[in-house]
């Protein structure tokens, strides 16, 4: 028996599920309109330390604005004015700041902060500290500078069970404290505490991981379960974006992580699936989602 | 072809060996002979809260020098001598010494008293308690009763992971404080330990299991490993020694649990293995030991 196929088909409507929760947290949303607010009321360029969110789209409408990302305070001039990212930095930046007569605007996320004030009290407890996440994510660098605000502290930087088999070598593992990155995968988390557990004398953990981090993990679970695949709308840059598609595929459905509709034109999987679910990171903006959303729902005009 | 069987076989001489760690631990060692001791230095009978210790062999050998087991302080006459056993009391039963004008003489193990302090000082410190061990072991209650120092602290006893989907029903999550029963099943405790790292937002465990548990819980696998059997001599009501069988059986390795060396007499499974481990709970005296090394040893010519 031969089969024939032609390439005659028209394109097939698509039915779009947006997760329940997805996009911009309360976090990035503060950080994001304070941007946007300083640049309106500065005739000055404002600076911001590191890219502002992990959104290449979002910082480059803030460069429109004139609002400047350095990679240093030394490029910062004296005098002007500073954005601190919703990521937090490390106490040494205010004293440089204020030794050169900068304007230090904070946009640290209320609940960065609050895991760099778990972090500095489990190290005034006499805890080692272990800090899982990314050793070079902005996030960790500034809650690893805060908790280095005690000489006698060992913090470590662990973003994996098996790193725990040679992060302790030569280090008391007699209080082991712990918090993480607020970003993090909770099932990575999760598998790191159990393996402190069975190391550690005494164990004291924060689960810092925020409530927008985990809601919509749970809610990209929930989603990639409902649909044949999982578009994911966020910077390549982000962490909290790349565990969405990861996530999905843990439930065995196939995932698409794009930064902007423009990379899911014409995508083949498209002809593949009918139900498709949309989801996006906590530094995404509602109006790249929204064109997304409009793309999809509109494909089979197109 | 036939396979004709006789039953003439001699018996095959064994091969013994002794678990690297077994048998009385230093805490029971203290306690039996504290009581040895009281016996010898009291014309009165000398009074234990509850069997010295969990093997009914040494709590007969005390009775003959008038060591009386009771089960309440009640049964204690005004005036007497009463021992307190390694697992340890509540406080409470202090205060009625002191009314009744008991001598209280105190063989709580200091591992188990450890315990007490670190249940009291996670309930100073706001923590939901969480017990690890058995609901009506003593040194649970005797625990249980120290942390309930505070009017406002909530003890829970959990002896499996299982028992966690109900333990929190209608108890706050925020902060769980976690010890353990000193003669815990390791990889119980760990399991218990990871499941609540998923439920807390704040966890803090002291890992109770005392040294001498798991230094013979780790000789037991390596002896269950090395040979083709295990024979665990200890009492029937004892944790620690049962756990040393399940932990035999968890590497294939089949196991016989045995109070004295009577039971070993004949046993069918001897025909069948060649080479023997031997091991002993903490609460197991040498002579019992001895007594099923004894045996074995000379297995071949009775």
């Amino acid at each position: 028996m031969t089969t024939t196929t032609t390439n005659l088909a028209t394109k097939q409507p698509k039915t779009v599920v947006l997760a329940k929760h997805s996009g911009f947290c309360y976090g990035v949303k503060m950080a994001v309109d304070k941007a946007f607010e300083l640049a309106d009321s500065n005739k000055e360029t404002v600076y911001v330390l590191g890219e502002l969110i992990h959104n290449p789209q979002v910082v480059e409408k803030l460069k429109d604005k004139n609002v400047k990302t350095v990679q240093s305070i030394d490029e910062v001039p004296a005098g002007a004015t500073c954005l601190i990212r919703t990521h937090g930095v490390g106490p040494e930046y205010q004293v440089i700041a204020k030794e050169r007569d900068i304007t230090v605007e904070d946009a640290t996320c209320p609940d960065v902060r609050r895991v760099q004030e778990r972090a500095m009290q489990l190290a005034d407890e006499g805890y080692v500290v272990v800090l899982v996440g990314k050793e070079d994510h902005p996030e960790i660098k500034g809650i690893r500078s805060h908790t280095l605000h005690r000489a006698d502290v060992t913090v470590l930087v662990v973003n994996s069970p098996e790193e725990l088999d040679t992060a302790f070598e030569g280090i008391s593992k007699n209080k082991i404290g712990v918090v993480t990155q607020t970003t993090q995968k909770e099932d990575n988390f999760f598998n790191i505490v159990a393996k402190l557990a069975t190391m550690a004398k005494e164990l004291k953990v924060f689960n810092t991981i925020c409530p927008a981090t985990f809601k919509r993990q749970y809610a990209a679970e929930d989603l990639a379960k409902e649909v044949e695949m999982v578009v994911v709308i966020g910077g390549k840059n982000s962490s909290n974006t790349t565990h969405l598609a990861e996530v999905s595929r843990q439930q065995g459905t196939e995932a698409v992580h794009i930064e902007t509709v423009a990379e899911l034109k014409d995508h083949p999987m498209l002809e593949k699936y009918t139900k498709i679910g949309v989801t996006a990171g906590a530094s995404t903006p509602d109006w790249l989602v929204e064109d997304v959303l409009l793309y999809l729902n509109n494909y089979h005009l197109q």
